[in-house]
């Protein structure tokens, strides 16, 4: 490294030490967070990066003297306890690197997205850190990536998702297919169009990435992909429909599924934002599983009608979408808590496979990768 | 039934009709609701239970005429549409009794519960629905249910972990098998006390149930099991420390798992309540797994050890929490949302097997037996 963290100078500050840098930065660091963070092995498991204390045995303990030189800090505790802190590890804890460093940064899109976003031969991915990256850094960035060369099997298919983070297992079975025919009844399998939407809006937590590998397309035409990015357009209506953007943000929806033996429910905001940081975290949209709800009034229930209105326009607007036609061979795979996904009606006999991967996994596959704190 | 919802009289009123029923509820309905829900084979699939149409596809029509009768309302649209609404179907719209028939009521509890929680036979609970109905009601009351008579094998808790909803995959694998040996870089793989805590704070959603089975215990002594009401709790410290209430509901705190080629981490509430209902959704409590954070300011840094510790205390204090020892053949199954579990140290050789469920797998069970909405 260019510049290794260095120390220019620590004083004491009350209970706390004020350390100055020499990069300019200067953090304080409060007697509690110092002795919580000793990182002596008696006080922390260096295999497990965990405490070895629990929050109320860590003594309540003071500051009784320190040394400091460029690289470290020796304190002494008034329980005499010594502890030592390089500057490489209390530099980390500069609050405005350190929070940004936690954001994630999607960049938005509208329209075609196909000359952006990362198409990675499928032995690259399974086999190079590179071709790993592509696809995630394409997912971070996107919410889209497409995997191309993979056998069309249900069996090749699954090899990817295993790759993305692990098969999630719902109600519907951990890898599924489905095929369906012209002359099918008017269930939610047909070969209808279906408009953008989030899968799993009743589950308590949605599918993190939905993939989807189409086996086969025979006899018939139709069958386009739209993806259009929920985040976007939930930031358009912020912009235009301010108040809409208010009312879906806080106003909790209920979505359902319901099938023999069973009924999956909840309810939660269409925009869900954080509460600290005020960011987009996820975007909970399907007008099609939407249960029936009560209002608490007559302005609640037009506000309700009102905003999703407006939000889907957005949505169903084919210049904020990207439509095209997936081919046997070539993996999509999506972040269903940010991008909606739908389909053209069309005709012939369509076969297609996939899975889910749970948030958590895909995001621990990126940060074991380097690409996100 | 012995009062089938009945209709008094209905008028217009705006755009909307008042309704009122038979038993002195009234209830108005605009009619952008009305033609959303409206129930005729065009606009409603009443085998998927899913609309017809996009919500843009609905008609903005006005209520051209109307009439009613006590058992249905019949409503002619400015489009020529009709519909068909039935008593019982509108009277299930009262926002108060409906809004109300959602509310999860747990039963907040501390010290011993063993003569409250169900204990259930496990023949009963996998092959009749009162046995089913009597551990899911437990552990939505209470939070916690043992299953008694269970073959002290992984594969025979295997069956009782898909019966509580199905076994949800993670990075530990789907059923899981642990003894001292560090299989992973966890606390939990040592023979040392573990103070009581929520497992997975650091994924994006926790696991919903914890079970855990422990198949032998020889040569030792020790190893009890702690069990505290998280709820409980953090209601408790509401009452006597409100602003580290306050500090613990909106303040983001990171937790993390590292190991070998994974790093999940996860910045959320440690008491997470609902936006609209302020009611508790999760208590996300565990001390071992923080991860090193850098504060705001000072009083940030301090809020967050003082309301810590605070809440700590009411999880250590031995009399808000009950211990038993776990004896091979009793499966004890618990809301990781809620209830926080720990054990105390141990001395020979134990092994325990378990698994997690997903908490939208367990509550659609609970729903499919009709236990909550």
């Amino acid at each position: 490294m260019a510049n290794e963290p260095s120390m220019e100078s620590a004083s004491a500050v009350g209970r706390a030490l004020d350390v100055l840098f020499a990069d300019g930065k200067s953090i304080r660091f409060e007697d509690c967070w110092l002795r919580d963070h000793c990182r002596c092995s008696s006080c922390y498991h260096s295999d497990t990066f965990q405490r070895a204390h629990h929050i109320l045995d860590i003594p309540d303990a003071t500051i009784l003297s320190f040394e400091f030189d460029k690289k470290k800090i020796d304190v002494v505790w008034s329980d005499n306890h010594t502890s030592t802190y390089t500057a490489e590890f209390l530099s980390k804890f500069d609050y405005k690197t350190w929070k940004e460093s936690r954001r994630l940064k999607p960049i938005l899109w509208h329209g075609s997205i196909h000359d952006k976003i990362s198409v990675v031969p499928v032995e690259k991915f399974l086999h190079s850190v590179e071709g790993a990256k592509h696809v995630f850094q394409s997912l971070l960035d996107y919410g889209v990536a497409l995997v191309e060369g993979v056998g069309v099997s249900l069996e090749a298919t699954e090899i990817v998702c295993k790759a993305l983070g692990g098969v999630q297992h719902t109600i519907f079975g951990g890898m599924w297919q489905f095929t369906t025919r012209a002359d099918h009844a008017d269930t939610a399998y047909t070969n209808l169009p279906l408009a953008a939407h989030n899968d799993n809006t009743y589950f308590t937590e949605a599918a993190g990435l939905q993939i989807l590998h189409c086996l086969e397309h025979k006899n018939g035409t139709g069958g386009e992909t739209i993806l259009v990015d929920g985040f976007h357009g939930a930031l358009e209506l912020k912009k235009e429909n301010p108040e809409d953007f208010k009312f879906l943000s806080s106003f909790n929806l209920e979505a359902e599924y319901i099938e023999d033996g069973h009924h999956h429910t909840y309810s939660a905001p269409v925009i869900r934002i954080d509460n600290e940081s005020q960011e987009l975290v996820q975007i909970r949209f399907n007008v099609y599983d939407r249960a029936p709800m009560a209002f608490k009034n007559s302005e609640e229930c037009r506000s309700y009608y009102r905003s999703l209105r407006n939000l889907s326009k957005y949505y169903q607007d084919p210049n904020n979408q990207w439509r095209f036609k997936l081919k046997p061979g070539t993996v999509m795979i999506m972040d269903n808590f940010r991008v909606l996904h739908g389909r053209t009606g069309f005709s012939g006999s369509r076969v297609l496979c996939g899975s889910y991967v749970a948030r958590s996994d895909w995001l621990d596959k990126a940060r074991a990768l380097g690409l996100i704190q």
